[in-house]
């Protein structure tokens, strides 16, 4: 582990329980019965303790989409050539993608960084050019990166973390794109989890059923060979994971040292989230789980998060969509909570107010 | 029924499946895996047969809150005086509620009518009087409504729906307010399901154990006493029902003619719906069920309008807040249909650019 990482590490503190106790107070005053905006609450009053404010703020939303190339997918476990990662991010850029889409109606900007893709994109305006090398190398022969390519994309991550932070984003939401991620994906969740690869790998893009049955192989092989320790967040990533999954464990890592908002997406984001927290537990209280992904390794890495999914709306597109959408629920939740009057200020009775001969 | 409830109903037209394959067709050549944005894009397929346009909008939004009292609270079975009603209809007006918080989020209009609230709200700038009655009778001892109520309050809703459409409204949300009306609604559901009251019924803004088992009591003697026709939804509404219940079927009633989007909210505003439904069956085709609420009688709703619901957020305070959370998820998908790129223009390899070697 490079020495900027432990000092990003350090620097990420567990919330104080005074200012949860401190936003369900404000809770109870409000023109609503108690709990009757269900885990809007719990969500507004998590924020408040981010944020150490009775008056937080989640204007400012950021989607980072991290693009990578895979080299297992020279084994044929995606149904879309590694040719698709370079056109997506010329189509990110241009405006045309999912995540541009949902960003625009959510409100939130996306930041698209090169962080390991395979093919020549050109220059292109609007790219964050960080690569790394053109797409990791095949899992089911060697390690996918070399210790140092981790610490190269982790940092990647920070930077772009900091960024962020700079910038004044108060939401930062993980995005990516890459052909032959689900493969890695499974395999980071696999090796974390101990628990059987069938039960950790989905379709990705769409593989049928020989493919996907191939897909698992493919990787019980990998980690077969490589005998990852799920301790240690580095070495899984370096064997089995993906340059964007590393960005993005930076990026969380970064976030949450910098008391920010950070929301996952589907289940590769999510992976990249359950590697940050494996690194540092305490990260988890930042984290928000956009949506639950049929992918069925999914759930497992929600409960590694230890966070219950805000949606569920069986998207599998990645690239931050579930996150742009959770941005507007969690904007709703702080709405409510700094916008609505109380029963003082409104005049509106409470309960207490009922008499007793109806109670 | 009178007259122009008949012209309304028989303006209901079921969609047409050539729009949904149109639509279809659409989502494959857009640049992502087929399916991979789920439910959104079920919905916006529907909202292409909606508004037979390959090009839909869903920009404007309005929420129709109608406030109503109810006479049965004069047994006991709400933990709020009925004071509280009109004081949130103030409240709704300052623009201090949770509908009003939530609304802004999701950039949709408040439309606030007094459809029968029991205490003198004066004159408030904002609000709609179109008060029928101070709340409806105790359907404890008598029926709620007259039948001449049932028809003028169902025009209310009839108004409001027509004057949404002639504003230039995309999306109709549907709001309520009343203490005393999930009492109303779990017995319109009993009603209408034949199923037990007691799995119908639940805390409404938070009965206590004694309370609710008293409210179950109370309802389960008004349906004996009563009678209602589980096939005649306006017995239901007379017998059982309320001014906004009665309302807000009416507002889907004009929507679904106008081929408008219209959006449920929790258990009140879902069993306004299934009326309408039960009225003419062909009104499901227009509704989009917001959320799921922790009611236990909404559940028997969602099936009986067919619909399932786009959030389940554990939100259980009416007002129209989960209709304009669903309104950005239906923008959303929306937006994905309207503006992503296809596969063509982007310059984006589809599935069958793969070559064999790989498949």
């Amino acid at each position: 582990m490079f020495a900027e990482l432990g000092n990003v590490m350090r620097q990420i503190e567990s919330l104080d329980a005074n200012w949860i106790r401190r936003a369900e107070t404000h809770q109870a005053s409000l023109t609503k019965p108690p709990g009757s905006l269900g885990r809007l609450e719990e969500v507004a009053n998590r924020i408040v303790a981010i944020q150490r404010s009775l008056t937080p703020s989640v204007e400012r939303a950021r989607i980072v989409v991290f693009a990578a190339d895979h080299g297992v997918t020279a084994e044929g476990v995606a149904p879309y050539p590694s040719a698709v990662t370079g056109q997506m991010v010329a189509n990110f850029l241009a405006g045309g993608a999912g995540v541009n889409a949902l960003a625009r109606v959510a409100g939130a900007e996306v930041r698209v960084v090169d962080i390991g893709v395979a093919s020549d994109l050109g220059h292109v305006a609007g790219l964050h050019p960080r690569r790394i090398a053109s797409g990791t190398r095949n899992m089911a022969r060697e390690p996918a990166m070399t210790v140092e390519q981790v610490d190269a994309a982790i940092a990647v991550g920070l930077e772009m973390g900091r960024d962020a932070i700079t910038a004044g984003v108060d939401m930062i939401g993980l995005g990516e794109m890459g052909i032959g991620n689900s493969t890695a994906a499974s395999a980071v969740t696999a090796a974390l989890t101990g628990l059987p690869v069938a039960g950790m790998t989905g379709r990705g893009t769409g593989a049928d059923d020989a493919m996907l049955a191939h897909k698992i192989r493919v990787i019980e092989q990998a980690l077969q060979r490589h005998r990852p320790d799920p301790a240690d967040a580095f070495d899984v990533l370096t064997k089995v994971g993906g340059f964007e999954l590393a960005g993005l464990a930076g990026v969380v890592l970064a976030a949450a040292a910098g008391r920010k908002v950070v929301v996952t997406d589907g289940f590769i984001a999510t992976a990249a989230a359950a590697l940050a927290v494996r690194m540092c537990p305490a990260a988890t209280e930042y984290l928000f789980a956009a949506h639950r992904s049929p992918e069925p390794g999914h759930t497992a890495l929600l409960m590694m998060i230890g966070q219950e999914p805000l949606l569920d709306l069986r998207m599998r597109l990645g690239e931050g969509t579930g996150a742009a959408l959770a941005f507007v629920v969690i904007r709703a939740a702080v709405a409510a909570f700094t916008e609505m009057a109380t029963f003082a200020s409104a005049g509106v009775s409470n309960r207490s107010d009922l008499p007793d001969a109806v109670v």
